[in-house]
C-alpha cells in the first residue's frame, strides 16, 4: 500500500495533488488510519526529497448507514495531533465522507490517484440465508462464486472509470490457497464460529434465533480466480498479487498493529458485519473464545488455508 | 445561484465534471435541497442544448459536529426520487460530505467550480456574552464590525484558493440597508427575539440561565462594506450585490419555498443557532410568536432594514 503510493508520488511528480479513496473505512478508530499512514509515507518522501508541499484529498467511504459523524468528530483532535507531531511543514491534507457502496460508481471520472480497500466482507449476498458448512452441497459454493464474480467485477468495473491512467489500486481480501472452494477451505473458521456461536448461545449470551437469521455473506477466492476476473475487466495491470505474511509492511499497514496473528486479521475482517448483527457487547468475548479454541482445535496446515491476499494494481493508459 | 451555475455551465462548456460545495448545508430535509436545483438546473439546460452528460461531485460542508450521518442516510431515497423523476437521462451526481469551519480552507487548491454558501450565522464570535441592544455602546457594534471583517476575509481568501480561475461563487446573508451598524439597524429583530425568549421564561419554556448565556454572534454588514472587503482581498470580481426582493428567483431557491415573508427568512437564517442554544422543541413556538409580535409591532420601514443579500462573484484569473 504505501509502495504503491510513494510508486505513485515518483511516477506523477510534480503534481500539486493526490487524491485518495479509502473504500470500507468503517467508523472505529482506526478508519483514517491507513490514509494517514500513506499521507505521512509520501510527505516524508517528498520532504526528503526536498520537494514544495503538495495537497492530500482523501475520501473515507463507507455504506450510508456507516457512523460517519463519529468519524468527522474525531478529526479536530486528529489533525491537532498531527499538526503537533509533524510540525507545519506537513502538507495539507482535506478529508471528506463519501456515502455509498462500493459496488457501483461512487466517484466522477479520472478523480482518483490511489484507491485502497479492504475488501473484508467480500460479497453481499441477498439471497437467504446460505451457511456453508461441512455437509453444504457443491451448488452452495458455486453460488457464493458466482456472486463474488459478479461483484468483483462491478468493483473493478467502478474504479477503472474513476481512477486516472496510472493510477494504483491497492486491495487486501481473504484468499484461499487451495484451488478448489471446497469445504476443507471454509471449513476451520466457518466451522469454529458456528460452534461458539451456538456455545453463547446456550449460555444465554446470544439469541438462538440470530444465529439462524445470520446470513454469511463471504467467499475467499483463490489467486487464480482474482487473475482471472481482473484480466477479463482488462484496464488494470497486476503489479502485485500474493498472499500475505505475518509481519509484512502491507499486512501491518492494513491493520494498524504490530504482532498480529491470523485471529486478529479475522477479527478485523469479520467483525464489522458480526457487529452490526449480534451487537458490539459481545464482540470482545466472541473472539477471545474464537483464539482460545482456535490455537487449541485447527492444525496449522487447515490455518494457513484463508489468508489475507494483497492485490496491487496500475490502470493502463 | 442558479443564474450563476448556468453562466458558468455556458463558460466551461465542453468540461466533462463541474464541482460544486455548498458550505454551511446543515442537516436538514433542506440540506441537499439548494445543490440539488442547481444540478437539475444545468442538467436540463445540458439536455435542451443537446449535449453529453457530465458529471457532478456535490460536496456538502459543514462544521464536523453537524448530523452528517442525517443528511447520508436520507441520500439513497433522494437518489432514487430524482431517478424516477428525472429517468436514466439524468448526469451522474457523486455527493460527499466535508467536516469542518469554512473560516478555513476546506478543499485542495482549484479544486471547485462553484460555490454556494448562506452565511446566515454570521461570524463566530467567541468573546462571551454580546448581547445587542438599543443600549449596548458603540464599542460593542465595533468590536462585531471588527470580527466580521477578519472572518470574512479569511472566508474568502480560503475560497480564493479553492475555487477554479472563472469559477463563481454565491453567497447570502443578511444584510442591512443604513450605512452606520447603528442600534437602529440592529434593534427590531433582536429587540423582538429577546423580549419573546423573556416571555417564554417567564412561562417555564426556557431557562432564563440559557438566555444569559446565549450568544447572538450576528453581523449585518451593509453592502458598502462588503464591496470593501471583496475588493480588498482583491481575487474576485464583483458580478451581482444586491438586497434580494420577496419572490426573486434567487430568494426563493436559496430558502427552497415559495410565498417567503420576512420572519421565514429570518427563521431560516437564525435558527440553526437558536436550536442548539435553546434545543428543537421550543422552534415552532418561539417563531410563531416572532411572527405574530412582528406583524403587531414593527413598522414597515423598521422592518425592511436588515435583509438578505445576494453576493455573486467570479474568480478572476
Amino acid at each position: 500500500m504505501i509502495d504503491a503510493a510513494l510508486d505513485l508520488y515518483r511516477d506523477t511528480f510534480p503534481g500539486e495533488r493526490l487524491n485518495i479513496a479509502d473504500l470500507g473505512c468503517s467508523s472505529g478508530p482506526n478508519a483514517v488510519l491507513a490514509i494517514s499512514q500513506i499521507v505521512d509515507a509520501v510527505d516524508e518522501k517528498r520532504h526528503q526529497l526536498g520537494h514544495d508541499h503538495i495537497e492530500f484529498q482523501c475520501f473515507l467511504n463507507d455504506l450510508p448507514w456507516n457512523d460517519f459523524n463519529a468519524v468527522f468528530k474525531a478529526l479536530p483532535e486528529f489533525c491537532e495531533k498531527v499538526e503537533e507531531e509533524k510540525g507545519r511543514d506537513h502538507s495539507m491534507c482535506f478529508i471528506v465522507g463519501v456515502p455509498g457502496s462500493f459496488y457501483g460508481r461512487l466517484f466522477p471520472k479520472r478523480s482518483l490517484h490511489l484507491i485502497i480497500s479492504s475488501l473484508s466482507e467480500g460479497v453481499h449476498l441477498n439471497r437467504g440465508n446460505l451457511w456453508i458448512s461441512k455437509t453444504s452441497p457443491p451448488c452452495v459454493f458455486n453460488s457464493y462464486l458466482e456472486q463474488f464474480q459478479k461483484d468483483f467485477s462491478v468493483f473493478l468495473m467502478s474504479r477503472s472509470e474513476e481512477i486516472v491512467i496510472g493510477g494504483r489500486m491497492v486491495l487486501t481480501l481473504m484468499g484461499r490457497k487451495s484451488k478448489s472452494p471446497s469445504d476443507e477451505a471454509f471449513g476451520c473458521t466457518w466451522e469454529l464460529m458456528a460452534r461458539i456461536l451456538m456455545d453463547m448461545a446456550s449460555e444465554g449470551l446470544i439469541e438462538a434465533e440470530k444465529i439462524d437469521s445470520f446470513n454469511f455473506p463471504f467467499y475467499t477466492p483463490s489467486l487464480d480466480e482474482l487473475v482471472e476476473l481482473i484480466k477479463r475487466e482488462g484496464t488494470f495491470t497486476i503489479n502485485r498479487l500474493e498472499f500475505l505474511q505475518m509481519g509484512s509492511r502491507d499486512y501491518d499497514i492494513d491493520h494498524g498493529r504490530k504482532g498480529h496473528d491470523w485471529v486478529k486479521v479475522t477479527r478485523a475482517a469479520l467483525e464489522p458485519m458480526l457487529e452490526s448483527h449480534f451487537g458490539r457487547d459481545i464482540m470482545d468475548d466472541f473472539f477471545i473464545r474464537i483464539e482460545e479454541s482456535f490455537n487449541e482445535s485447527i492444525s496449522p496446515r487447515r490455518n494457513a488455508e484463508v489468508n489475507p491476499v494483497l492485490v496491487s494494481l496500475v490502470r493502463k493508459g
